[in-house]
This record gives C-alpha cells, structure tokens and sequence, in this order.
C-alpha cells in the first residue's frame, strides 16, 4: 500500500490516496484521533472520481463517529482497465432496459459474478494492508455498494463484524447461496421504488439472509433518494456493533 | 375527563389515571416540564392492565424525549363491557388459529371493523379532551396498537401529523381503502417472523399507504420480540416530526 496524496478536510478528516498494486484507493481518518480506530469499507457501484461526493460524505459521518473509512475502485471502473466481457454484459443490460425488456438472469450472472470473483479478493488484500497501519485496528464494517459483492464479503470474511448492504443493483442467484451463509449482524436498505432493483427480489434476499440479526429499512422514492435519516440510521447500526 | 389517581414515577414522570365517560386512560407527563409539549397517542391491542408495563416504558421514552403521551381502553377490553359479537369473532379467530386454518376475510371483519368504528371517535374525543389542558398543546402522533385504528386515524385526523404502526394485527380488507388516503410520515415497524401476522399482506399495506414520507423498518423475530433499537428508531421518527 503505497500513498499518493495526503488533505486534511475543513472537519479535520485526513484524506489520503493510495494505491494496493494497481488498485486506487481512498482513506479517511480523524486528523487527531489517538487511539486506532474501526474501520468502516465504503461500498460503491465503481466509478470513485464520479461517486466521491457521496463517498466523502460517508467515510466524514464514519470519521464522527470514532471510525476509520477506506474504499477501491472496482475492477473494471474508473481508471482501471476495461474488461470486454463485462463490457459485452453492461451494453446486454443496457440494451434490456432501454428496450424496456426484463433483464435475465445469464446478463446479471455475466455482469455481476466475474465482478464478485475479482473485487472480493481484492478488498481482502485491501483489509490486510489498513489493518496493518498503527490508525487501526478493528472491527470491520462493510457498507453498501454492489449488493454480491458485499454479501459475499459478509459471507466469508471473518473481520467483518457487520454489514450495511443497499438493495440497489441486480442480484445473481448464486448471490441466494452466499445469503445464506451470513450470520454477521446486517441492516438492508431498500428504496421502495428503485427504478434498478426488483423489490420483490430485494426482500427473498433478505428473507435469506442467515444472520439472526438482520433489519430492513426500506423507505420511498428511487434509486438515489435516499432521505438522511436512512443514513443516520445505518450510522446508528455501525456505531452499536463496531464499539 | 376526570383525573382518579396521580402518582410521581421515579424518573419524574407524572402518571395520571383518568376516566372520559366510561373510558379509562393514563395520561403520562413531564413533572418538571414548563411548557406545554407535543402528545403521542399510544396505541395497544386492547387490555391495559396486562399491557401496562410495556406502555409505561413506551411512554416514559416518550416523555424523556420532550412529549406527554397517553392511552386509553379499547372497547370490549379491560373492565369495559364485552360485546358479544365480537366475542364471537374472537372465538372464530381462535378457533381457525388452533385449527391451523387459514382466517378468512369475514373473521377479520367481523373482529376488526367494529372496533375501529368505536375505538376511532374515543381517541377523537380523548384527543379532545387532552389538547385542552394546558400541560399538552401538540403536535400529535399515534404510535402502535391495532394498525386497523391506527391507519383509520391517520386517515381522519387532521391534529395527527406522524404515525407509527405495528404490523402485528390482523388487517381487514377496507384497512387499505384507509391506507390510501393516509398522506402524513409514517413509520411502519415489522416483525419478519410474526406468527400473528402475514408478513406479505402487511408489505402489501405498507405499499398501498399515501404518503410521501413512508419507512417499513423490518426485524427478525416474532410478535414479541422487537428488538431494543427498533424502539429507538420509533422514537427518532417522533422526534423529527413532533417538534
């Protein structure tokens, strides 16, 4: 992990860049926090130049509450190479939708899986290297983004103690099997009228999720009209398992 | 309205019995408040002597949280006189229920609509009564209970300006003629495994509310078993709104 940048935002959040190999990567932490922190893995759809408003605006409320943020660009998003199979799936997505069509189950396998194959590893890679700075040291949280990515993180990695997952983007069946397996506490957020999600499909997630503790949040209105109060409501959660 | 007990509860809550007609209510107030505050109504599925120790603790949240709250005896419940015709619909419920038969529409009728019809203009008159003391001057919300009278003054009142409803009780078919008119905040709690409860026919209801404003906040567990945060979440959704 090597950094590339360093700003102390006007709320004394230190913001540093970094790279984990080829990987971009963004770490926020309080500018005078003594003891190490929690750490709070900010998930995002890909795309961190366009997503950083809303990022930032995360990892500050993270950084409030006594946690350490950090996020990487997805595999294929932003800076990153391209891959033409996955290319080939977005343009079928893209496709399907604008011609109002349903989108199947081998276009969301194409688009998302090789996507969940490759981010996992890497934001375990990316936990190895924050966990081993002196500014923190656990529990992990995972908080939205693709929602297979982060039920598969949830699935399989020990560290995360908690996971915030956002009912916003298609869901792979085999994303079912890794629901499953959860047994971390987890709080989903659904918008009741996400234009990109099929509700129904939402709540069977849900509904599988193996955790005995699991709350859903759904509240109105579209993909990205998520009302502030959902927000303080997902810090709430991290704040009581991250302590 | 007719205070016939007062007692000080030890965290300087003001417990008052009151009697309006033949109605019995509990009024809980601030002991040490100036002003007059905003009310919650606060709802039950009727018999207030066995429900009294989780009313209390809802309302002393309340209270601690800047509002007076108060409740009174459903019709057929406590020490009013039972009526027989919704004795007997009571008995059908438990009858199918022990049976493991499906409740039909017309027990839930015939259990339910009555009891909005009267439980309705009581709280009406209740509120009336308890906006003209002058330790109370709202705004107003209703909070839990039978969602049928819940949704109904939600619908109706106009000095209700938030609700928020317990998707724990049976629901009869006009409940969500009720719930489209509804366009106040509302705050809908769920419990995923509810054995008193259809949890797609209380997704259904959520659905069909017409507010703007509307969150369904889903917990595992069963009708008993909401979890301790899920309280404090009700209770931020009356603080956004009753201030």
């Amino acid at each position: 992990m090597r950094f590339i940048s360093e700003q102390r935002l006007d709320d004394d959040v230190l913001e540093r860049e970094f790279t984990l190999g080829e990987i971009p990567g963004i770490l926020w932490t309080s500018g005078s926090a003594s003891a190490p922190a929690p750490l709070v893995l900010v998930g995002h759809p890909g795309g961190l130049r366009a997503m950083y408003p809303r990022l930032v605006a995360r990892a500050r409320q993270s950084v409030a509450n006594g946690f350490a943020a950090a996020t990487i660009e997805l595999p294929g998003s932003g800076d990153r190479p391209r891959d033409p199979a996955a290319e080939q799936a977005r343009a079928d997505l893209r496709w399907a939708l604008e011609a109002g069509e349903p989108v199947g189950d081998e276009i969301v396998d194409a688009l998302v899986l090789p996507l969940v194959e490759k981010a996992v590893p890497e934001w375990r890679a990316t936990l190895d290297a924050l966990l081993a700075l002196p500014e923190i040291d656990g529990p992990v949280g995972y908080s939205g983004g693709v929602i297979a990515i982060g039920v598969r993180l949830a699935a399989i990695e020990p560290r995360i103690v908690a996971a915030g997952l956002f009912a916003g983007s298609f869901v792979p069946r085999a994303t079912f099997d890794d629901a499953r397996q959860v047994t971390i506490p987890v709080h989903v957020l659904l918008q009741w009228d996400d234009e990109w999600n099929d509700r129904q499909q939402a709540l069977d997630l849900f509904d599988a999720l193996g955790s005995r503790e699991k709350a859903l949040h759904a509240n109105m209105g579209g993909h990205t009209g998520v009302p502030a109060h959902a927000g303080d409501d997902a810090a709430t959660f991290f704040a009581r398992h991250l302590k």
